[in-house]
């Protein structure tokens, strides 16, 4: 059975569909009805007769039209009969977000499951899940509530997380930069459907041009490098439990084994999995990687308009082994006609505290330009005067004729914070500190030589 | 001279003000008058006859009573003539916000302001920086519009950098997270007022707890130990220029000698500096290391309503050469009696995705009781349905009765950040990330052995 349907499917029941806001199978239900999901979503509850104005039903089994997708959101000792009932339906895909199985050690209940999805054969994300979000269809059974959790707009970046509380942390604090999402995935306990299914289903997924992925043990680490190295879009990986303790501790979580951080950083490195060390990381690389061109070397130039902004990226390139460029005489010379004396124009560029939009356009486009560099990290510090918004329009500009990847620096309040996100949400990719633009070119620079 | 009067003077001339909005020298006087600034005002403008409705005068010389405090907007050209005009004036104390000094190789001019100030017994701070932030007083040189670059509250954190963009940022930055300063200084180019006195006159400032650094190159690398020394309250410095390239960057920048990253850090580690690695880092140590207790040991307990967060902070806690607290069997049993069966009582103590303020408050209070632990990381994502808002004040309440450092992790968009900022406001330490946490713990546990 394919994959698609979890995430298009033509009906849906939300089996658990509550009235009251507090319990999961309500906000799931809400969910489907506010997040302009045009498919039929039943709810089914045995002891209301509506729920949201829809007609409930006691069981799936009275829904009078055929049902692709169940979300079960029912207590743990009702799973298996709801389970069930699905298969004899005839539903062939259910997201089971109810928890209590092998993360508590309740293996048995586990094996039921899995048990009554082979023999109808039902295709099964979870248990102990957040399940889907798909911002295309507008399938989205995380049941947290969208005012505590935003939901990102359509876009190219596909999540998968062993971990629930890592998929909705990260979900939340996209939409709130305005980063853009294909599809987010909690996969859970993977009773059926495991990171290498949803792997070998992304890379074929045609919205989604890069795969992020938070794991705390590999199912099949074999076939995990088998599908990773068959994959043609980057996928990135955060692994938790890289220590003995955090081996620990995955095991009272998912129950997984965590293995190795050396092993798996190999295997990683082996199938061209890029290994992210933070939560934030994943999401650096993951912008980067699918929104510059491959660079062509390693010389990064630096544009500037604070000193010590540029002296702190300096540190960075040279301390994540990239190179520092040298402007072509023919540059210096350009930019020179355009800017005030006491311009800096070496590397950095540093155009100072009075730079403006026509001077970041003079240094931008000569820099792009110059043979002697292969990326570019532009430095922007929005809260000088001089400086219109009108910059925003440049970098986007920029950013789309360049040949050579550039990514963004601009850091602080609530200004910055509102023009960096025009320029994340048009797919320019931005930094709040040099730390993370350089580390994400050097993760940009490592996948380029391994492809 | 003592140094009080650039944070605290009754007078103040503004010399360079202007009726431009794009002029340096407006956004100064403005700042003064929309700052709250409690002293007198005086525009100083050859070419205007007021500023603001303010009565503007053509000299310093004219100004009908005592000046305390000259800040200086002029061109560089002008600015040895008028700082003549202060010290025939009396004015004993100059910011100096003018670039085109030593950082452009114009070491001359900057020998003359160094005379002048000398003749006069004058101190200034400059030439080349922003100058004076104090929100008590309201004195802000920064000559960046408000609506751009936000203004912290006032607060206990001092702020001391050589770079103007990286203390513009920095500020922009605190304000929108709800950290609270005690003053920030942008010393530019030194020509008098350097690092070290800065040091020394916030070591005896009442109202600073913690001095934070920005530095590319010490004046006087020995003087620099020395106070640091002798100070009672954490230094934490973040070095600009820690690779060759770097250092090359820095001498086009202030024009310093940027040193061995490894000299700096050994120096650093002498004279019981904590050293940041990253911006971010700076102000995640100040706030640790000023809001908490000296911790006993280094065992860390971690609560969590995120399996996924509680493992990453783990592989942190090792990672930092922290240890895992073990909770006492009676810690055990008291959680025990408070929570649902699923709720694992380990390390991580993991209340899972349907925590409520009430199985917080349980798992906080057990654990601040238990002797089997240090430092405690408490990992609160608001996302989930249940958890009401009450667990703000839980947690303050926590964090007031605590003996022990309580660190939060809490992370995602816009509601968690609204109830993030609340807590910092309030003075308790909040981050986004287990790394980042971790990392002010250790820094906490360093500096406790130290002194």
């Amino acid at each position: 059975m394919g994959m698609e349907t979890f995430f298009n499917p033509t009906s849906v029941a939300v089996i658990g569909a509550s009235r009251d806001a507090k319990k999961v199978g309500h906000v799931v239900f809400r969910n489907f009805i506010e997040s302009g999901f045009r498919g039929r979503v039943y709810p089914i509850n045995p002891k209301a007769d509506e729920v949201f104005e829809k007609r409930a039903y006691a069981s799936v089994r009275d829904v009078p039209s055929h049902v692709d997708l169940a979300v079960i959101c029912v207590p743990q000792p009702a799973v298996a009969s709801v389970l069930e009932e699905c298969g004899m339906k005839g539903v062939r895909h259910a997201v089971l977000i109810t928890s209590g199985f092998r993360e508590i050690g309740n293996d048995e209940a586990e094996h039921t499951i899995a048990k009554i999805a082979k023999r109808h054969s039902m295709r099964i994300i979870g248990p102990n899940c957040l399940g889907v979000y798909d911002p295309y269809t507008g399938v989205d059974t995380f049941f947290l509530p969208r005012h505590r959790l935003g939901r990102p707009k359509a876009g190219n970046i596909a999540f998968v997380s062993q971990s629930g509380a890592v998929a909705s942390v990260m979900l939340d604090w996209m939409e709130s930069k305005g980063y853009r999402a294909s599809k987010f995935i909690s996969y859970g306990n993977a009773v059926d459907v495991n990171e290498n299914d949803l792997i070998e289903y992304l890379a074929r997924d045609a919205k989604t041009k890069v795969i992020c992925m938070y794991l705390e043990g590999a199912h099949d680490g074999r076939k995990l490098m088998e599908v990773a190295r068959k994959c043609r879009k980057p996928i990135i990986v955060l692994k938790g439990g890289i220590t003995s303790d955090g081996t620990r501790a995955v095991a009272s979580h998912t129950g997984s084994l965590a293995g190795s951080a050396e092993v798996y950083s190999a295997a990683f490195r082996q199938s061209g999995i890029v290994q992210a060390m933070d939560i934030v990381q994943i999401f650096d690389y993951a912008r980067t990687l699918v929104a510059c061109p491959t660079p062509r070397g390693k010389r990064v130039q630096v544009i500037t308009n604070g000193g010590g902004f540029g002296i702190l990226t300096v540190d960075e390139i040279v301390k994540n082994g990239l190179e520092m460029a040298v402007p072509s005489k023919e540059t210096v010379k350009t930019i020179r006609k355009s800017v005030p004396p006491h311009v800096v124009i070496k590397n950095p560029i540093d155009l100072a505290g009075d730079a403006t939009a026509e001077t970041y356009q003079a240094a931008i486009d000569a820099v792009i330009k110059d043979k002697n560099n292969d990326m570019v990290v532009l430095i922007t510090l929005m809260q000088v005067p001089n400086l219109s918004d009108e910059i925003v329009n440049i970098v986007q500009e920029a950013f789309r004729a360049s040949k050579k990847p550039i990514v963004i620096v601009s850091a602080g309040g609530n200004y910055t914070e509102v023009l960096k996100r025009t320029l994340d949400e048009n797919g320019v990719p931005t930094f709040s500190y040099p730390d993370r633009a350089v580390a994400a070119l050097r993760a940009l620079w490592e996948y380029s030589n391994k492809k």
